[in-house]
């Protein structure tokens, strides 16, 4: 059962199912063996379901994430001479803060090498967001990366073949296997792509809340300080928000939908959650690369960076040189549009107590925006723009929302998908969680007051 | 990642993994799309390893158990008008037993159908010994066997691929995902192979000590007890006998040499512990065939079918029948013979205090007598005859086994495994196990007197 070249795999499975460690070699071992197929599928399965239910410690954790991040190459941009920063998000609904955030901190001292990955279930994906601009590319080599940072100071990329190719094998084997949701597998596979990127310093941005991956607050903390140590493991400061995610980000959801909130974004027109979420994740990476020593400052530099809009300009810079239509940032209406568009009315008369993100992201699936499989394509066009919030008052016929589809039956389909997601009732029973909560660093947790980063 | 016609197995998973239970059509469905290939080995690895750490009960174990069953085909021999007997061992060193039990019930009023495996690891197979046997075949077709059984009332197989498929897949399974020793797994296993054989009654030889499968008594017990109720739910009573396996059983170990040993014990010749376990659990069978009304009538019944030469004579049939030189009874010398043979002598005075199977099953892999994989073959000449018994007073010089090996090579790696397994000391401090030490049948478990079953 073992290939020439690979690992004997029984008697490490053997020792992980019965509450044992996996030694840094060994670790090293497996993970690279596995990257070179040298080690089955089935073994690699009972071997994640065997982490799953017995955990990995800290020094295992590390071993993990440093196997899969020397599985592949490494992006060195210490020649760029600025710092180094990216930001991460656990996913959500509506959560395009990646498209505003990377032009606006390039536009800065510092440099911002974006890997992301494409929208799976209910959430979407920076990638899926980006290709909805007709000719936007995602897939640049390193190199072709390396020499766009040098000029732009941002480029937004898939995960290449090159980056840590023993993650991609894993997450695709886990999504099959049912061994998704383990923190250690998570940070895991987090911290090894966004550690090939050569950072100085990495912010995340962890959802909790009925529509994320973790909905509940302890384990979105439990997550964050996982990270965070391997972060500190890997010699990357590394700091975590907690933000909400049960709503969706912002209004629109969809892939050319977002791109088009983006853009306003970056022009200072977005909402405000989005722009307030943004700004505190810009604050923290510009605190990091030493760019700014305090909060109030890192804010007034960044909104500067918008109402001057040199944001912008370099969103339109980034997007020219990755192959699409610099036109888009000037005229959203070069995006894909929907051919079919209704108004969703309230239907009657109370609080809108819930907008359900899960709901709102398998509407966008049901519209044919999203994926339940990798290899499902995409409609750019079609999605939500949802202005209702929770909390709001709503009078019976009010517009709550617009449904961008393919036809009619796309129209009834999103229809269908916001009577699930939006709920009115006579009184707010459970008030909207607050929108930034948690600030976890290497020191500890901070709560955070509400409205700390109000605009 | 679901092929046509296949399972969504990540939810399935997921509820095993988080302590949940899949019903009896969820077990069905699984299995019977895991034999047709439509669900994948790694999910399967998955699910097993979950089960293995969360645990199956007896519902559970019941299903997947009919599940592997109703995956192939079944032995419909009721047209044979006799009761249906087998002997299911959970495996040892030396354990030739089934050589001589299945052609001795074979003379009573019953057909016994049995079904055999080969050697893996330590412990040795009964299709290995049988195959030392020039010209023996043991892939007789189900329909080959049924006429076996007709005439002869006795058959000695493989596991055909038309009997319990998706038991042979998960088996490989899980030697390759360290999944083997969960109880509910090996309790299905056996008892879907078992219970395909269409029997009217099931003897199980579960052997415990440091070289049985399991070698813990309460694990042993536990195993016994979960087969006995998976016979029970399904129309077959099943009675368990534990004996030892904390030295081997008789004195030969390797393939041709176990069968010359198992017509010694045919002829009345063989060492008193394998005719011990032989009548021990051919009493059982008796008993559940309704053949004997008493244990005492049972062994003197086998004695006699021993005594007049019957056995024996069935066992030369069987032989002729599936292909084998019959001749082989009569003269054991037209067996594969060894070119290499010495001695090996104590090499102090003191007293044997372990003959360690383990050691003893691994000497025979060293002289190429065994497999470590399923793709190794098989040497049939080479192995030891322990002459030498657990608790014997020794002096140095004095001969303790013989070695058949293939070569020089081969003795001096026998010599190094006899130095490893035998261990003279100058006091006895563990006395062997007793050689049947439990009963258990579904109203319970009975402990035995020592030497109840003695000769």
């Amino acid at each position: 059962m073992i290939a020439p070249g690979g690992v004997a795999m029984p008697p490490l499975i053997g020792r992980k199912r019965d509450g044992g460690r996996l030694t840094t070699e060994e670790w090293r071992a497996v993970i690279h063996a596995y990257a070179a197929d040298l080690v089955p599928d089935y073994q690699m399965a009972a071997l994640l379901m065997a982490c799953f239910l017995r955990g990995l410690d800290r020094a295992e954790t590390a071993a993990l994430t440093d196997a899969m991040l020397t599985s592949g190459e490494r992006l060195d941009l210490r020649a760029l001479g600025v710092p180094r920063l990216d930001k991460h998000s656990t996913g959500g609904v509506g959560d395009k803060v990646s498209l505003v955030l990377a032009p606006l901190m390039a536009t800065f001292e510092l440099a911002v090498p974006m890997m992301s990955g494409r929208g799976l279930g209910h959430t979407g994906g920076t990638l899926d967001k980006l290709e909805a601009i007709p000719g936007f590319r995602t897939d640049l080599s390193l190199a072709q990366t390396r020499a766009q940072l040098e000029r732009l100071r941002c480029a937004l990329i898939g995960q290449t073949g090159e980056i840590a190719p023993a993650d991609r094998k894993m997450y695709a084997l886990r999504s099959a296997t049912a061994t998704v949701e383990a923190i250690p597998l998570i940070a895991a596979s987090i911290m090894s792509k966004k550690l090939a990127e050569g950072l100085t310093g990495l912010v995340l941005d962890v959802k909790r809340g009925s529509g994320a991956f973790l909905p509940e607050l302890e384990r979105g903390l439990e997550l964050a300080r996982t990270m965070i140590a391997l972060g500190q493991d890997h010699g990357c400061p590394t700091v975590a928000l907690l933000t909400a995610m049960d709503r969706p980000l912002g209004h629109a959801c969809g892939n050319a939908l977002e791109v088009e909130e983006s853009i306003l974004a970056l022009r200072g027109e977005g909402p405000a959650d989005l722009l307030e979420v943004t700004y505190a994740l810009g604050a923290e990476m510009l605190l990091l690369a030493g760019v700014a020593r305090s909060r109030e400052e890192a804010l007034a530099a960044q909104r500067a960076a918008i109402a001057s809009g040199r944001a912008a300009e370099r969103f339109q810079q980034v997007i020219e040189a990755q192959g699409g239509n610099p036109g888009v940032v000037d005229d959203p209406a070069v995006l894909p549009q929907a051919p079919a568009q209704a108004v969703y009315a309230a239907p009657r008369d109370g609080v809108l107590a819930r907008v359900e993100p899960r709901a709102v992201g398998l509407g966008v699936i049901a519209l044919g925006g999203g994926r339940l499989t990798m290899e499902d394509r995409v409609e750019p066009a079609v999605g939500f723009v949802i202005t209702g919030r929770p909390g709001q008052r709503v009078r019976a016929g009010e517009p709550l929302a617009t449904i961008h589809a393919r036809d009619g039956a796309g129209l009834a389909a999103g229809r269908a998908a916001l009577d699930e997601a939006l709920t009115i009732t006579d009184a707010l029973e459970t008030p909207p969680l607050p929108l930034i909560s948690h600030r976890v660093t290497a020191q500890g947790v901070e709560e955070l007051r509400a409205m700390s980063y109000e605009l």
